[in-house]
């Protein structure tokens, strides 16, 4: 097996490495980047340093296709809609970290993202790979559509509560936080140290490009779901996504009980940590790992439930979430290179 | 004017130290503690060497009595219920910041923070202050009840919308998200760097004792308001307070009428300062000043109105709102020994 | 008196408004930049919502001559040298806070900037703005070369040994250490939170275009000097600055005795604070204020001493010693508008 | 092999558990504690959920003695030196980090901890445990003292040097810098995150015990060593080292020749990377590894030498050097168990 990371320069990017230099299987990789090109990665990331010497390549779809049995697509959302329709034409498999294959319905994509969406024809044959929901269908991909990072917090948060219990949907109240490291390795003034670093703020209320992939996940598990309200927040931290998650149940329900389906709900998942009654994961708990972590409470005074779902976005939010599934893909055990607990403190 | 510091070595006891430094009336001053009895204030706090060299004296009640004409409370929990019933006896004012004196039920107290109660005829005497819904009140007040830090950020934030607008009531959740100077001055694990840096974690799930407090605030806008969902969350970071609030309208609204109501509300007002359509204000845009800013947005797509309000704990939500409240007790400026601007960065 | 800021929507800019805001003589200023023209400074600055509406405006040199008595230049270096010699030339005061103007010999500047210097002519009249240092130059002076952030703190740290103690100055080494904010308001990748955040690491080594402006300060007092070590490390904060100076005696010499030395040295200064024997400053203590604390001592076991000297960058190493300075120039209280006491915590 | 980790409920008990994890040969292991016995360690180490289960246990010489092969002490200081010498005893290996077996000299430990030191005998059973430098010696060991945190990067960044090249070794100042995670995981005022956010200081001035540490292990390869200058400061952040070294060479160098030496001294270290001409390391770049990074520079100007070593306080300056020093005990591949890459961002 090899692979090829395009995009390699990103934060994501330099996760597929440190991910895949612990893989059993795939030890053979190249790394591509429109910009450096020749120029070791390691100069990017000097972490990197002994662990690669791989330079980075030119972004050649001919020559990549020839050379690489799996893409994964690291690139900013807009790059990978063009590339990608090749690679999957040549034969290659595709696991794309960016949004542009995420929404079956194009104009979704291009109502939010706010420019030409990819072919309708390779929509279809994408699979959103989001594991813990969609394994069987992962396994005999061509495209895989990794999850963004909010949507994986927060769907993985929702789905055992939509499939078995009585929701309002029109209660739903998803309050997000992040770490910077979401926003990407680039220059730009609003994620200087000096911006975010003890400071907390909002961002993209009402907009983000995330409740639309939000919302499509959620619908596979509750077709009659209302629009739900959904805002993003900037945490002064590198890493880590929480989704505080408010919803009411139509009937009255019990902590025991949540907590129990929740446990139910996700017991044989490598990856999704349900938190005993009266705890709540932080987000430093995952930090480094593919792991979801969720805490679930009934709160009898209001009727409101709360669900409180952390993840590492670079992690299960991006790139780790691209290995398990290229190791569902492959048939070989799903935690395979990202056996590494979580770094803590 | 003297005036008396009860619990001056910690945080919100620091803070009332900064802002009489600044203040043009009240130059004279006692800070006492339980603790450290005659060292000085700036050993505890080395910021303060050459601006004050003032001993910390012991907490005796008939002392400061006599001596002082205001009093501030910067004690925990539980240590002003006890101490302030003489003070007022004595005919000396308090203002007191803990939570004793909050409440006009004594059971509430009683419930959610687990310990007795302060005298019930004491309590009627305590004017809650939250300046800029009670000023006339507290023009007369001879005890003042200082509001806690995120009943401050959610009454503030919540209060337009109840008095103006027809809100379901049954629909507000307020996510909350404070600073670890909030947890106070002393040595415990759970507030430890390597603890909360770098982490983002909720606590204190369906049962913060700010819960009653701010129900109790705003059934004074609102008689019918149903329980609220209130969750707090601790941010990497020092100072800081962001409540996010999410309510339904009854009927449907507008960003614009939404903006110009909070204007309108707080026209007149030094210390609330209301973001134009589309902007939202950053917890460090107040940082060390007593304003609290909001910003109010309705989403058309949901619904849903979303109100963020941010103040800095230490101040507006403390010894700030403290000075607001002598300020107006003593009929002079608000803004007296408050006007220094945010710092930023 | 009337003054410009030019350069405002950068983080010294905006401190000067802070401290101007605050100032009791100074209320009347206008805000000048090259970009954003026409907006209000709030714009930029959100934390300045209510204190000042000044709208930004052009850098039009003549019409500031006309209407300003003091320009404080707060541009990057290489700016100033350009306008600053026609303010002087119409008779307004300039207080420069960049680099242009703070070597006598034009060469050495030219050297370690790396572009041409300012008229020799202009840089005659120049006097090098260290307060504590020059006084009585800075009372009579058209044009003020503010000093640099880390020769604020080294230069301070180090006149009360040079001046009185036979050091070995072959052996001076000074470990400097900054916040982020030292790198200014601007979109650069190094400085993003995520690079910077959790992080510490050394840049400019041997290199920094501060090395020759300490030793050109420290020949005043010592003409003997030989080239000292300066490195500078970036501290994953926002503000601060502590310079860790490290220098042998010829002589033995005791704690006490240099404690002595440095509390007499700085005797009347009242922006200069000195530890007591065993005490160190933090960078806290003077967060967001003028001062310079400092604490010093000898290692009787090595025959070094360790001499800690602490500012805010922003402060007394930018708009706050420059506002010190416009203060001596105008003959009124030093402190005037910088009374606020450091932020604590 | 099995193993015992005694004092599991510290941060470098934590992570002993992370690399045994990952850890091909020793993956039967128990976890010690002198409280919460009974209790699983996830339950103080949330993170660990999923990956172990395994009970506290109460420290019982006798019993570990019989069930383990190999024992780490990862207690503080003064716990060791009673407990190992029955371990050693019972023909148990010890790998010991605390500070209790690294001095020949008893009396040495005696100054500079202020307590008794551990009995002889035992001391002259002990390696130092610096991988790099006593790779022979650790092989056969029964016991090894595993090195101090600032030591470990401190004498790997002068070793090259003190070898190869005169050095005037008065001139040596060593100013060392360390994330908060090195003082443990306790309730303490000190490194509460109010008090280490957002600010930097210097601590343990002239007195710190790992100076003699140092000077020991300097004195292997340089026996004339003259003391040495070391200072240490408190990083706000929780992971990583810094130590920047200074020093004069008797004759004249060139950057060149010392990169050139450092890279062969090295050559064959799987865990020391040298940066190239011009290039340092940054601590974030060791993240979580076992690496340590150095950068060496010659100042032509000033005839100082500096060098910068960077590494995780947790990982080469404790449990990671720890398993290294396991690996070479057992003969099995140096870096099993701990090949992850560093984690950036």
């Amino acid at each position: 097996m090899k692979a090829a990371i395009i995009g390699a320069t990103g934060y994501s990017g330099a996760e597929l490495i440190r991910f895949l230099h612990q893989h059993p299987y795939i030890k053979d990789y190249t790394v591509h980047s429109s910009s450096q090109v020749g120029v070791e990665i390691s100069e990017s990331y000097p972490q990197l340093n002994q662990i690669t010497s791989l330079p980075l390549q030119e972004i050649n779809s001919l020559k990549i296709s020839e050379d690489a049995d799996i893409v994964f697509m690291a690139t900013p959302s807009g790059i990978s809609k063009d590339l990608t329709p090749g690679f999957v034409e040549n034969g290659v498999k595709v696991i794309d970290l960016s949004g542009d294959f995420r929404f079956k319905n194009p104009e979704v994509y291009e109502t939010w993202y706010k420019q030409k969406a990819a072919p309708k024809e390779v929509l279809q044959k994408a699979v959103y790979g989001l594991t813990e929901l969609n394994r069987e269908q992962v396994k005999e991909a061509k495209l895989i559509a990794n999850p963004g990072c909010y949507p994986t917090a927060t769907i993985l948060g929702l789905s055992p509560l939509l499939k078995n219990i009585n929701i309002d949907s029109g209660s739903i109240v998803i309050d997000a936080k992040s770490g910077a490291s979401g926003a990407g390795r680039k220059a730009s003034l609003g994620i200087n140290f000096c911006e975010v670093n003890e400071n907390f703020r909002i961002y993209k209320v009402n907009e983000h490009q995330h409740i639309p992939e939000i919302e499509q996940g959620l619908k596979t598990v509750c077709p009659q779901l209302q629009p739900i309200k959904f805002n993003t927040h900037l945490v002064p931290m590198t890493r880590g996504i929480m989704a505080t998650i408010y919803c009411k149940p139509l009937e009255k329900t019990s902590q025991k009980l949540l907590v129990e389906l929740y446990q139910q709900f996700y017991e044989k998942e490598p990856f999704v940590r349900i938190r005993k009654q009266g705890e709540y994961p932080a987000t430093k708990e995952v930090y480094g790992s593919n792991f979801c972590d969720i805490g679930v409470t009934y709160d009898e005074r209001t009727g409101w439930i709360t669900v409180v779902a952390v993840i590492d976005n670079l992690v299960k939010g991006a790139a780790g979430q691209a290995i398990q599934n290229l190791n569902v893909m492959l048939g070989i055990d799903e935690a395979s290179g990202l056996n590494g607990p979580p770094l803590f403190p």
